[in-house]
C-alpha cells in the first residue's frame, strides 16, 4: 500500500498531494507527528521532515525532489515543461514559494497562528504575525503580475509552479490570511486550480481546534 | 558577456560557480552586495538574493533551478544521472544541504560569524553557534554513512548533489568550522572535489576582514 505520512495544513504535503491526485497515484494519508521525532519516523526519513512517501516500496522526502520523480515516472498530466528555458521558470517559481514565501509569509502567519499551538511551542508573537501579513500582500502582487501576462504562473501551460503556490495558499486560506480581493487575475487563477478534482481532498481537510472558514472549501469564493 | 551576481562565501553561490567550472561555462565574477537591496539588483531579481546569472541575455535566480538549467543546456559532463531513482535521491540530497544542513549548520556558524558581522547585524549568539557546531557533527557522520556505501553522495557518479555538500563544507571550511579528522572517508571524498580544477577559482576567495586559515587552499589538508 501506497502511504503519505504528512500534516494537513503543510504547503510541502500539499503539493505532494495535489501531484498524487493529478497523477492518480492513489495513497493512504497518514498524520504524522514529525515534531515527536519518532524513532520509526526517523527512519524512514533521517531529515525528520514530512512529507515522506512510501510509493512501491520506497521511502521518498523532499517535497521537491518527490513531485519532480513523480513527474518523470508518470508522465500524465505532464506538470514539467520539455524546454529548458520553461522548466527553469517552473523551478525558479517552485523556489519562490517553498523558500522565499515559505520564510516570509507561511512561518510569519500558519507556523504562528496554528503550527505552534499544535506542537506545544506557545502563543503567536504578534511581530513575526504583522510582518507575514505585509508580505503576503507583496507576494499577492506579484503573483498578479505574472498572471497578467501567463495564463498559468509559469506560462501557459498548468505547472508544478501551479501547485507549489497553490499549496501555500491554500493553507493560508485555511485561517483566512488571503485577502482574494485584492486582484481579480489572481483569484480567477485560484478559482481555476481549486475546481480540479485533485484539489477535493485539500479542501475536505480538518484540523481540530482550527475550523476552517465557510469560504475554504467553496468553489464560488 | 556572462555575469555571476554572487557573495563569496553563500554555498548558494558556490554551488552555480562550481557547476559552471565544470560545464567551462566562462563567467564574470559581481560582487553583490545584496541585503542593500539596491533598486538595480531588485530588478534583476526581485527575490532579492544572489546568486543571480546572467548568462545570454537571460537573468536567471534560485540557485537549484540555474544548476539544472546548466545541466540541461550544457551537459557535459553531466552532473544529473539519466534514471528517475538516481535523479531523485540527487534532487532529495540537494534539498538536505540547502534546507536542512542550511538551517542547521550554515545559518548558525557562517552567517553568526561572517555574515553578521559584513552586513552590519552585530555580533554572533553563541547559542546559535553551539547548536551548529552540535549538527555539523550530525551531518558529518551522515555523510560517513553514506560515504561507505557509495563513490559519491549520490551514487556511483559525481552529481549536482556533491557540489550542493561541497559548496556549504567549503564555505564553513573557510571559518575552520569542519573537522575533517572525524571520518576518513568524507576527508577523501572532500580531496577528491577539491583537486577539480573547478574548485580552483572557489580556494582563491578571499574576504576582508576574514583571512581563510592555511588548510583551506591545500589539497593536501
Amino acid at each position: 500500500m501506497n502511504r503519505l505520512f504528512h500534516v494537513p495544513l503543510s504547503p510541502f504535503c500539499r503539493k505532494v498531494r495535489l501531484v498524487l491526485a493529478e497523477k492518480k497515484i492513489e495513497v493512504e494519508l497518514v498524520e504524522e507527528r514529525y515534531w515527536e521525532q519518532d524513532a520509526d519516523f526517523l527512519r524512514r526519513n533521517p531529515a525528520g521532515k514530512v512529507p515522506v512517501l512510501k510509493l512501491n516500496g520506497m521511502f521518498l522526502a523532499e517535497s521537491q525532489a518527490i513531485c519532480e520523480y513523480l513527474d518523470e515516472v508518470e508522465p500524465t498530466p505532464p506538470l514539467m515543461p520539455r524546454n529548458p528555458e520553461e522548466r527553469y521558470e517552473v523551478r525558479r517559481l517552485c523556489g519562490w514559494f517553498d523558500d522565499k514565501f515559505h520564510n516570509e509569509v507561511t512561518r510569519n502567519l500558519l507556523y504562528e497562528r496554528v503550527n505552534k499551538k499544535i506542537t506545544g511551542q506557545g502563543y503567536p508573537e504578534s511581530r513575526n504575525v504583522k510582518a507575514g501579513s505585509r508580505a503576503v500582500k507583496v507576494h499577492l502582487d506579484y503573483l498578479h503580475w505574472l498572471l497578467d501576462q501567463r495564463r498559468w504562473l509559469a506560462g501557459d501551460a498548468m505547472t508544478l509552479a501551479d501547485f507549489a503556490a497553490a499549496a501555500h495558499l491554500s493553507a493560508l486560506d485555511y485561517i483566512s490570511d488571503v485577502d482574494w480581493n485584492r486582484s481579480a487575475n489572481v483569484k480567477d487563477w485560484y478559482a481555476k486550480i481549486k475546481s480540479r478534482p485533485a484539489f477535493r481532498n485539500i479542501l475536505a481537510d480538518q484540523v481540530p481546534g482550527f475550523p476552517p472558514p465557510g469560504h475554504y472549501a467553496d468553489l464560488d469564493f
